[in-house]
């Protein structure tokens, strides 16, 4: 399945797409893409609906976050051996962790405001993992049991802050509208290989980042399986996962994002996102 | 006014205390301490409540978390000199901030379940600043309009995860129970100075903190609008601010919690924790 969320910020409505990639309403079924509904029983039950018969959302509908507000929105850095190697950094011997803040949490299409004071502002395509059940100390084989999904997202993130700022990366990714998420959320059992997906970065049409799930250090159900060792995944919780070469960083020399530039990008199967940048305005 | 959670973990019922210090039952007249509640508009309505007029809370009644759960829990570390000074860290020139997992929360008295692998389990007592009204490039001098209140913190932390594990801090700020808050919120129109206020931690009776707020580097009001221009604070949203001296991991050879230990703590005016600490039980 795919569901999504779709309508205004803030008052967005759950959806599915039918298998000609329609939004089909699913309100009156599910209260929204959360919670319950992405339990194991949620999930069958929302199989059992046939999307053609539910009515389509109207079309141009905005999408949102294709899960609804995350109660922890985590993400592992440097898990790409060539991404830690353009940064400068060592490749770690176990995951980094960080958070962004889950208010910063978007649609995949919605703007992207460049904060105060960014003079570094970057882009990082990352696949996301949507937690389906609470997990608590997940052996790694029964990690797949706690994952609803995946999804797209861009790591947005602001240099200067993240890294010249003093202490931890979260100052730099945080700001509003820093965590597209979607245009879908995609059930493991569209995915034939999660560890074998093709992911891009185009920068105003140029492409920035190529690479593939295939590089990274850390597999998705080892992540869970180890970030549950060190704090509880409620339904919900989003896991981003790192991101390959490309970000702006490490250009030579370094390319940041201004007002008017237009970032896209994707991962095979899980769908597109495109942002434009804007200024802050107030 | 002192705003309490009171009940069953995951079924707190909003409280106040009385004159008396009794907890009485905001049921039916507030959802929860959390939301629209802690707005200017929402507190100024609780305080036309003549407290004493409603029932009691059933005596001996656990207390849950002052704050119904927050959408973002972030710390500000290294913020008292002499606590910099005693783990060997540089005194910072701007706030270091990271963010404790906000399922992480508990209440004031309950118990501190020592994670899988543990073995530097470490206290650190805080003041911890509630959001009233969403705050976003927030400038100083407006910052107290967005501080619904204050409460009593433990930031428990396990120093091996924190340190010796790669990269941000999160890992070890984050396991289940690591984020006692409370017994109350209090209002800031019943703190005289909130930059002049004792605080101590003991553990199995035994002072191992005594501090001030007097010490902190970087104020509450500057917290709130410093840490606005990284991110949004929404309402709910906690921000625990800096621990004095006095931490296990300071004391030489350091001292780190086990089974069976009992921790203690309490800031002026802002109430007393207790927390037991026992094993992880699966």
């Amino acid at each position: 399945m795919k569901l999504v969320r779709f309508g205004a910020a803030g008052r967005e409505k759950p959806g599915i797409l039918d298998a000609n990639g329609v939004v089909r309403d699913l309100t009156g079924l599910v209260s929204d893409i959360g919670g319950d509904v992405l339990s194991p029983a949620g999930l069958s039950r929302l199989r059992e609906i046939q999307p053609a018969s539910l009515p389509a959302a109207p079309a141009g509908s905005r999408l949102g976050a294709c899960v609804a507000r995350a109660g922890h929105f985590v993400a592992v850095g440097l898990n790409y051996a060539d991404h830690a190697e353009e940064t400068g950094m060592a490749i770690p011997t176990e995951p980094v962790l960080f958070s962004k803040a889950p208010n910063c949490i978007v649609g995949p299409n919605d703007d992207i405001i460049q904060p105060k004071g960014s003079t570094k502002l970057d882009w990082e395509v990352e696949l996301g993992i949507v937690i389906g059940t609470r997990a608590r100390y997940v052996e790694l084989a029964d990690a797949p049991a706690h994952i609803a999904g995946y999804c797209l997202a861009n790591d947005v993130s602001e240099r200067a802050f993240q890294i010249e700022r003093g202490g931890q990366w979260i100052k730099g990714k945080s700001c509003e509208t820093f965590g597209p998420l979607g245009p879908w959320l995609v059930t493991p059992d569209e995915i034939a290989d999660v560890g074998d997906l093709s992911m891009w970065c185009n920068v105003n049409g140029e492409r920035r980042q190529r690479g593939s799930t295939r590089t990274m250090i850390f597999k998705p159900d080892f992540l869970v399986s180890y970030i549950s060792q060190f704090m509880v995944l409620d339904v919900g919780d989003v896991i981003i996962t790192g991101t390959p070469p490309g970000v702006g960083l490490g250009m030579k020399p370094p390319v940041f994002l201004k007002p008017g530039d237009v970032v896209s990008l994707g991962i095979d199967g899980l769908g597109e996102q495109r942002q434009k940048v804007v200024p802050f305005a107030g």
